[in-house]
């Protein structure tokens, strides 16, 4: 194709971007009209995609980091025939794939976009896989906006591609000048981006978004360049091509006024397919040895105190062995969370993140985007850091194993700043998210083999379950009963050594209690704790080393609050913020050890059964 | 002091990091020691602080990024006399303020850090609070270490004060080389920072951190620039004065082994206090015209619908004309949050934070350092990236305003990325949160006054309460009910105006309902839910446009967990991820309208009376 006639292919996207925003009444047309010219000389002349095979592991990859130019990314599928006219004005219509930003229900995107600074930090880690594990040609393509460049996630991901020296990146930068309401703090001052790039470690092209030539020198230029990524920064135009929008503020998120008129001044152009290059290699990705007979670390019943933490680490360290396919990414904390373990065997499918949380969460959404298993783990409290990039996983289906180590005020001395006391609200509040929290290593390994989301404790805690017990996600064990409960415990790590001490406390007075070990916190085990209401006369403490929202106790209540036999349920939890300290001292100051337990149970066997012993009571 | 001297009140400082770690048997001395020499020439020749009176408007601010390295801070609070040698050795002990990383407990100390990559961000807020606010001739020091540099919020912050041209801002990164486990990803290549700082419109020194002449002529050199922030990038030691400890891998984090022979060789310098100089100044803080009986707007019962996050907007710029103390800070979003409102009249008092949601946080809390409120403003979804700033600022014991916008499925076409279906519980769990979710404007208005946290819808939704109507924290609405009231209904946002027109149609089937608007999520008022358990024979349909867990309707099961009549609760929410389509359709598909309302209203009905009435019931 001449250069006319790519200029000819962008003035169509610009005018499926319209139509599209035009049938749905909304969506960001003009965000996608100041990037039509980059994106279609990208296509024409140097994507390497096969529109028909998107699992095809030689496909390059584009992500749209501005993911809210959604016309312009289904305007591009329309023109590699990928999709129907039909399809492209489906836009944000019920029930359409076609949604108002690109998620992976469509299988041309990797991932969902549409918070901003996510794609290009997923891109690096795209491109890092494409290094470091399937070891294959393809390139990653990324465009973002200007806007998003504010973005601290997106300077973590130029420092990690700039050290990396991943020349299969090439990002492009579309700086149109206008953010939603106004100028971005750097106008179509391209060098403020170019600078901090190269400062980075990028080779940076300057270049204007809207010269079919200059971008195809850029390109050209990128693919050349070696050991350094590239940083397309291009002048745009917002809503180039028609009056009504081009450079003209308070246009954003909007479809046009006068969509004819505009398709009119961008010429009427009709549609044209575009032959995107297929990929020229046919290489398949590299397969990691691994060996199924590994086997499993075991720790002695009653042997010494063994941290879930460490037993975490050993347990990925051995699953590591025993799956080539999966991978850890650690946030510069892998002797705290043990993640080094892995470092003895499996060096190579070892990444480290440094301390910054979302590029780690970024890394493994990249990696799972090509299919590896990735497990990446920092203290609790920091995946707080991270949050909007695992709530965006979610919506990408992404699968990803996230360890947190340092759970609750456990930990003691360091301090409230180290202590997770919100991470299993943070996790539980998660579509489709899994939530484990082990209370002993036997029990950590298992879960590790299984795990979407894993909560550990600092402490070493006494081992309580033999290596060969299963726990399966969803489940729970009844670690005490008798048959004469009168109340059940529950608690999850160190709480439930705490319930447990308070048992033999209470047996000592003649009070048998139940004691539920419930390590999936989510899904939760509602069966036990049916039963478990129905024999202890609907009485429960739970114990949470967790703020009172959103954690143990409110899983448990939510379970039966449905039911015909809704226990009466005593929360211990966290109620203010803790200091410094050691374990047992933070744990009795916040109410959740084994003396706040056996109280709470005293004032419930007192107050008597409050379920189907009741009826039998006043019965008799 | 001569240079000598410096260099001795740096071993001291030195000497009481190691005696508190050891006193403590944990703690980070060797952290501590590569600063020392920076902040003893800072505190000996620079810096401008009256110990005595940390209220003084006109003192410079020091903050610690690297929080860590308390045993430096306290170990300076001891040089300058401000507490005791047994202070300084209760560092981690239960009870004492001392804790593990610092906190505002200590009057000298503005705000927790140890959430690496927060205090640097802080510091940038106060010192645009000095510009723009106080308008007071104050500095800010911070004080980062190496691996934090990696954390994206640095860099948003060097992006804001570069941009702010803060030169009252000087930040020294101590380039000890070594991380938590290992090398930082640049080692001692002190370019790597400079460069980007000047890329981002900063001023640069490198320097050897232990270089007492060095040191002074950088923080000289800062204090002479003008137009821009400073940066002193100095390359230190870890460990630096002790043989164990000097540029030893694996030291990170720990007590020393020999706190003796270390201090033996750091020359046994006794202490000595340190005449900190005070400011010179002696102004006030501006103060912005007010103006208390400007009126809130009022908006007319049964008139246009009005969403609730123009009301925010609106209500807010009438606050901050009634109130000078008050300022807004937005996440380049004002045009949807409507915090735009306020630029008619206050602009001054306006910040954009363009799309940085970290240091948006960061502003607000830098401003709230020097007693202004700010209320920060996004898409609640978006408060998802800053999650760990805010659980940071509860330590901190922060007054922060938050609203987020566009709450659930309701905001309809642009999809799940852009929908907060995880906010609730977010905020809910976080120690001294308060979480407020108005459904009608007047009722927001109210709130904006008394709020902390704030949910808005991003439709019209109808006016239901008049303007004179209050609303309290802790408090809900009950907007209908009847002597004979079957179920009780609950909602908030656009699920109570559902939970109305459930109403309505079960009205219609001769099912009379009770609806509570519980608009304020967090605390919940237990005793309206508790007399409507009884009053509806403990039936309740809880409604929320948000994932099941840790949201209203574990907020309300919690509620009455632990008391005699627990209601069956059936809890209505989003249980897949949404895609696009208008508000009617994603209410619909996710089962929490009106339709889905009645269904669940009617099968309570026929279950029959879950509590109170049941034994009338069984008793007739």
């Amino acid at each position: 194709m001449t250069n006319e006639e790519i200029h000819q292919i962008a003035q169509r996207l610009r005018i499926d971007s319209i139509r599209a925003a035009a049938a749905a009444s909304s969506g960001h047309p003009t965000s996608s009209m100041s990037a039509a010219d980059l994106m279609a000389v990208l296509m024409v002349r140097h994507l390497r995609y096969d529109y028909s095979s998107p699992e095809n592991p030689n496909n390059d990859h584009l992500i749209f980091s501005k993911g809210h130019a959604s016309p312009l990314v289904y305007a591009m599928f329309r023109a590699a025939d990928a999709i129907t006219d039909g399809d492209l004005l489906s836009f944000r219509q019920f029930g359409s794939k076609f949604e108002g930003h690109p998620t992976p229900i469509l299988p041309w995107v990797d991932v969902a976009t549409g918070s901003l600074g996510q794609g290009m930090p997923i891109a690096t880690g795209v491109a890092l896989c494409a290094r470091a594990l399937d070891r294959l040609p393809y390139r990653v393509f990324t465009l973002c906006g200007d806007s998003e460049m504010a973005e601290g996630s997106i300077w973590e991901a130029v420092e990690h591609a700039g050290v990396n020296g991943l020349d299969n990146l090439v990002t492009i930068v579309d700086v149109n000048r206008l953010g939603q309401r106004g100028e971005t703090m750097h106008g179509w001052n391209l060098d403020s981006y170019a600078k901090r790039a190269e400062a980075g470690g990028w080779h940076t092209i300057e270049i204007d978004g809207h010269d079919i030539a200059e971008i195809d020198r850029a390109f050209t230029e990128a693919e050349a360049t070696t050991g350094r990524p590239t940083m397309i920064v291009a002048r745009t135009i917002k809503g180039y091509g028609a009056s009504e929008t081009a450079n003209v503020e308070g246009k954003h998120g909007q479809p046009l006024k006068d969509p004819e008129k505009a398709i009119h001044e961008l010429g009427d152009v009709a549609w044209t397919k575009v032959d995107v290059a297929k990929p020229e290699g046919t290489g398949t990705p590299h397969r990691f040895e691994a060996d199924a007979s590994i086997p499993l670390p075991a720790y002695e019943l009653g042997g010494d105190k063994v941290p879930t933490r460490l037993a975490f680490g050993q347990g990925l360290a051995a699953l590591m062995r025993r799956r080539g396919d999966v991978v850890a990414i650690d946030g510069e904390v892998g002797n705290s969370t043990h993640t080094e373990e892995v470092l003895k065997h499996t060096p190579e499918r070892f990444f480290e993140a440094y301390i910054a949380e979302q590029m780690m969460i970024a890394t493994a959404v990249g990696f799972q985007v090509r299919g590896w298993t990735p497990f990446a783990a920092t203290f609790a409290a920091f995946h707080s850091r991270s949050y909007d990039f695992v709530r965006m996983a979610v919506i990408s289906q992404a699968k990803l194993c996230l360890n947190g180590s340092h759970a609750g005020v456990s930990i003691g001395e360091d301090g409230p700043s180290q202590m997770a006391l919100e991470d299993l609200a943070e996790f539980r509040a998660l579509g489709s998210s899994v939530v484990l929290y082990p209370s002993d290593p036997n029990q950590t390994v298992k879960l590790v083999e299984a795990m979407a989301d894993l909560r550990s404790t600092r402490s070493g805690l006494p081992t309580l379950y033999g290596p060969d017990e299963e726990f399966k996600i969803g489940g729970s064990r009844v670690v005490r009963e008798s048959d004469d409960d009168q109340v059940t415990l529950i608690g999850a790590g160190v709480t439930l050594h705490e319930a447990l001490k308070a048992a033999d406390t209470l047996a000592g007075d003649g009070v048998n209690v139940r004691v539920i070990d419930l390590y999936s916190v989510k899904p939760v085990d509602v069966e036990t704790l049916s039963a478990a209401s129905s024999a202890t006369g609907g009485r429960f403490v739970v114990v949470e080393d967790h703020w009172p929202e959103g954690g143990i106790g409110e899983a448990v209540i939510s379970a039966l609050a449905d039911t015909d036999e809704r226990p009466r349920v005593v929360k211990l939890a966290v109620t203010h913020v803790p200091g410094s300290g050691k374990m047992a001292e933070l744990l009795h100051d916040c109410g959740i050890d084994a003396d706040a337990i056996v109280t709470a149970a005293r004032r419930l066997v007192e107050l008597g059964p409050q379920i189907g012993r009741a009826a039998a009571a006043s019965a008799g």
